[in-house]
């Protein structure tokens, strides 16, 4: 399982919309396709977005017609910092295809960076809250927060995961329970709602969550529900990390107040709703940098202001 | 539209496992079948429970088999405490059936009062955030927490809804957004996790809740996401309220702590999830007595303590 590779003339990606149920893949040959892909989230989560980006920018030089990509690509998706950062990269590369290489193996360097340095930071048997999906699904391969906790694992630390459902899409409940089963770490899965009693009943010892970006000030922009679960951990007393590499970090935003929150259809929310029901669907939120115990880069783990 | 309602020789309850795509009624004719109907969730809401325990004990008491079908409807759910309040009063009654027709016509005064007692918390044109469903399904008729809405609504206070979808069984998405559709109270559904973002942005005047048992201390147990709700509410200064009857407040009990948190199957929570799958499904939570900003009563507004 590759979620993002080079096949010689396109960029084969694992449609992420039809797993656990099916595991099927699509090439985008074009950069119009690979925007399409971002935005319809056959790819999703932070760093692998920004790979297939690169491999987007990529195939708009090779096109002809880079501006016109570029404008495609970075109109996909508003919010994931390492969108733009890779279109940037490519963009100004004197070899595009040969700088996309390069971007897609930095990614996976910085997850197995991540995860030596964050699996020092949970004890032996550690029980971690985690939401979303933020494993080789979201990245290239490995992972940033479940990097983490896969670190730990094959360091035979034995963590148990409680999965975070993570509605509307439902990341956590497709995609991390399917990669921990394959990767035969433990792990539960609960309601997104169900975090509040977890920590109260003192069931995690940590929580740990990836980011689309990481402000200059460390405030963090995450899949919607990180902030409560940031709010309920600094109740009990339950260090919050997050694990972000730099391609996340956005030292040209000062706070998380600046982001551009996407906003997405109602009817991811109204699964359960009577026709005509109206939602407010915030597809991102914001955590605090005072509520981050820890941000874990590729570079260590650092704490506080960013710049 | 009716509850629970007696039709002469058994207790007919609107299937509320079918809503909002299909409006069904079942006649219960037995207590075993009135404590199946609470197990199976057909009937739910602590007081829609509570007053279709009382008929179910009524129809217990005409079969000459009292202590069997109180058995049976006392192990249908742990948790609600209007349920065992119910059975208690009709057991003891000399006319169990006029008993329970008393109950459910008190549950009904009880929500026209919390109503009244409530809407005068609310600014005008207050926006509100609740959770599950507290309306006419979840009483008998018109509801504790979504009662208060109605009251205000039928004011002229303009109230808008904000309704949490309340995982894993929807209870806001498909049964309170279908009840304020009939009502005519604008709305628009939300994931539970994205109450953090709409309370971080000010979008919300105030929350408000049910209960499924009131403790001596304070402490509510209710839904499961309630605790979050009101942790998240405290952190922005937003008033978190409880409406709730006499019936729900348990002064036996000292504490959250000492309640039976009921655990329901995996598959209510495994939706999404790749077959197998495991899941930690608690139907409720505490919500300590200090992050309660005021209970609503049928006595009128109360703070702190109950004894």
């Amino acid at each position: 399982m590759a979620t993002v590779e080079w096949v010689g003339d396109g960029v084969r990606l694992i449609d992420q919309t039809r797993l656990p149920d099916r595991e099927e893949y699509v090439v985008c040959r074009t950069a119009a396709q690979v925007a399409a892909a971002i935005r319809d989230m056959v790819v999703r989560g932070a760093p692998a977005i920004g790979a297939a980006a690169a491999y987007g920018t990529a195939l708009a030089a090779r096109e002809g017609r880079l501006a016109e990509g570029v404008a495609a690509l970075r109109a996909a998706r508003p919010t994931a910092r390492d969108l733009f950062w890779a279109v940037e990269l490519v963009e100004q590369a004197a070899d595009p295809l040969a700088e996309a290489h390069r971007i897609a193996a930095e990614v996976v360097a910085a997850c197995r960076a991540m995860g030596r340095h964050g699996a020092a930071l949970l004890p032996r048997r550690a029980r971690v809250v985690t939401i979303c999906n933020t494993g080789a699904l979201a990245t290239v391969d490995y992972g940033t927060a479940l990097g983490v906790i896969r670190a730990a694992h094959e360091m035979g630390r034995e963590p148990f995961v409680y999965v975070m459902e993570t509605r509307p899409r439902a990341q956590g409940a497709r995609l991390t329970t399917w990669e921990l089963r394959r990767l035969g770490i433990p792990h539960r899965l609960l309601v997104d709602s169900a975090a509040g009693l977890l920590l109260r009943r003192g069931m995690a010892d940590a929580a740990i969550s990836g980011a689309d970006r990481v402000c200059a000030n460390g405030d963090v922009i995450n899949k919607v529900g990180t902030y409560p679960l940031a709010v309920l951990c600094r109740e009990h007393g339950v260090p919050f990390y997050v694990a972000a590499p730099g391609s996340t970090i956005d030292r040209d935003t000062l706070d998380g107040d600046g982001v551009v929150i996407e906003e997405r259809p109602d009817d991811e929310v109204t699964t359960f709703a009577p026709p005509g029901t109206q939602a407010w669907n915030p597809a991102f939120d914001v955590t605090p940098a005072r509520l981050v115990t820890a941000l874990v880069t590729d570079r260590g783990v650092v704490q506080g202001a960013l710049v």
